[in-house]
């Protein structure tokens, strides 16, 4: 296959970090990306190009592009960290084939990536499940490992409405290991509790902390899933039983949390780390990241989860469109390049 | 040998925990303690009487006497976790021998506790450095297995000019692990250099954060050992490299401080746990402990150690003389229940 001189594609405008913690909110894509033509990459040693069928959009992505990531951005570079396509030039006997991939750049026509990290898609797997198959799915099979290691009964996890948090509720569902999910509004509460979770408890709702703290007498979590870090999350760690921990992930809210009781650290053996799944996936045993893959396509493909998409918008429409996609409180954006 | 039926003793007059966070001062023993005459203790099975020589006045004690500590308070029994004296009963054939030991109440002419953690003292050791051989030194040498263990050339500890802080700074002087000690008071840095400090931050000083970061990048100290929580050593913590561990051991602050950076903790592989001397020696590798006991005699002895002597309280007059000891800025307080 000849490839194309030039393609379309939503490049950032800013190198490195930006010294901001705002949080994953964007009204606004014109500060940080532009819809240009660039050259489209070519494959050196060890890569693949992928001609991208369909990229997602996750809270990493909007957190890297306004310079909040845990890696520095590259001006002129699309923006974008994972995507399904075809692998249409490289060194790999994938070529001609539909994969999965991580690759710094997937909000474009055309994507070049690591042949290592190409993970190749089962035919009856849907192409929103195959297009954010890795960050979210991965990131949730990993930490589940953390709350199954704790030998607990329960975990807790916040944002639990979230496509993160749904895929968690039905690993603990799954696997008999009772979610205490956490979400802002009631209105979330009937189908987390239908999709699997043991307990809800609603932050909008009266004193949402004296029900986490029966919740957490009669069921001894061990485990908080945080994507949020505010100040109510640390109250609840301070709420856990003896050897809590506290697993921050992401960052929704802007708050600084205040570390009340620290004393609990040192008389309950609590403590407080972080979560990232770059990091995982260099520590991981290397046999549990293809097991997670295979693991990942089986509970996909028989309905054991299920991408719910907010919206799939046009790259060349991205610009405009995407942050209303972003605003719903429901279900993951995508990016299809191909239009 | 005969046991009187009745002792003195420094006797609490509260059950349980308080719910306070007032950290370690203290003006006025009153609201907690009362000097009353008791039983002396029987021996039971498995259990020692100790005539006490000797007691240590340690932070944890004041935390305990005043419920903040991480066990609660029996009312009427005395306070006082640690010393030394004479086996005069019990079921060990250490009777008649000098030991250091661990027990609830050793502010009392005579203490109870289990066989298990008497700890036979070299007759060379000196007296003080018996009465607080188990609380700061084994704490000292428990925290700095930590440090080693993280492979840095450095680490970081506050409140240094504590007596645990410049058992701290010892070991680092003759481990080559260089110590980065922060202090209040300028006037404190001098003698902590000589001791084998490789680096002061006064913390009264104009911009000691500044200093630190600079002091962090030349260093790159992995462990922070925390005997104050305060809003300056989540800052100190936030400002180390990748991988860093705050190691929280006490609570000389009242402050909450508020996790300013908590993307660190995701990216940068950091985490925020605590130290509990009790939990350790239920979890340590049971080798550890008596040749722990056994260095820390050798640097008694040697010279490596020294215990600096604020005061020796009668325990008849300790009601009155002990706050005035402990307020002392340098120097440990023990009390002598002889007298």
């Amino acid at each position: 296959m000849t490839l194309p001189d030039q393609m379309s594609a939503l490049v950032q405008l800013h190198e490195g970090y930006a010294n901001t913690q705002t949080g994953p909110d964007i009204d606004d894509l014109t500060p940080f990306l532009a819809h240009q033509t660039i050259a489209v990459p070519k494959p050196a040693e060890g890569k693949a190009v992928i001609k991208v069928h369909l990229a997602a959009v996750n809270p990493s992505d909007i957190h890297f592009i306004k310079g909040e990531y845990g890696q520095p951005r590259v001006k002129g570079v699309p923006a974008g960290f994972e995507g399904v396509g075809e692998v249409v030039a490289g060194d790999t006997p994938l070529i001609g084939q539909r994969v999965s991939f991580f690759a710094a750049g997937t909000w474009a026509e055309y994507a070049v990536t690591d042949v290592a990290t190409l993970v190749p898609c089962r035919p009856d797997l849907a192409e929103v499940d195959a297009a954010g198959l890795l960050v979210n799915p991965l990131t949730a099979i990993a930490m589940f490992d953390i709350v199954k290691e704790s030998g607990a009964d329960s975990f807790v996890l916040n944002a639990a409405g979230s496509q993160l948090g749904k895929l968690l509720i039905a690993l603990g569902r799954d696997h008999g290991i009772a979610p205490i999910a956490v979400v802002r509004r009631a209105a979330q509460a009937e189908s987390l509790r239908a999709l699997g979770a043991a307990e809800v408890i609603v932050t909008g709702e009266p004193d949402p902390l004296g029900a986490a703290r029966d919740m957490f007498k009669a069921r001894k979590p061990r485990i908080l899933l945080d994507a949020v870090g505010d100040q109510f999350t640390a109250d609840l760690f301070f709420a856990m039983p003896s050897h809590a921990r506290w697993v921050n992930y992401g960052k929704l809210s802007t708050d600084t949390p205040a570390l009340t009781q620290l004393g609990q650290l040192i008389f309950q053996s609590k403590r407080i780390e972080g979560f990232w799944l770059t990091r995982w996936m260099k520590d991981a045993d290397p046999a549990r990241i293809p097991q997670a893959f295979g693991e990942i396509q089986d509970r996909f493909v028989s309905g054991k989860w299920k991408t719910d998409v907010a919206g799939i918008v046009p790259l060349s429409e991205a610009m405009d469109a995407l942050p209303e996609v972003l605003a719903q409180v429901d279900g993951k954006a995508f990016i299809d390049p191909r239009k």
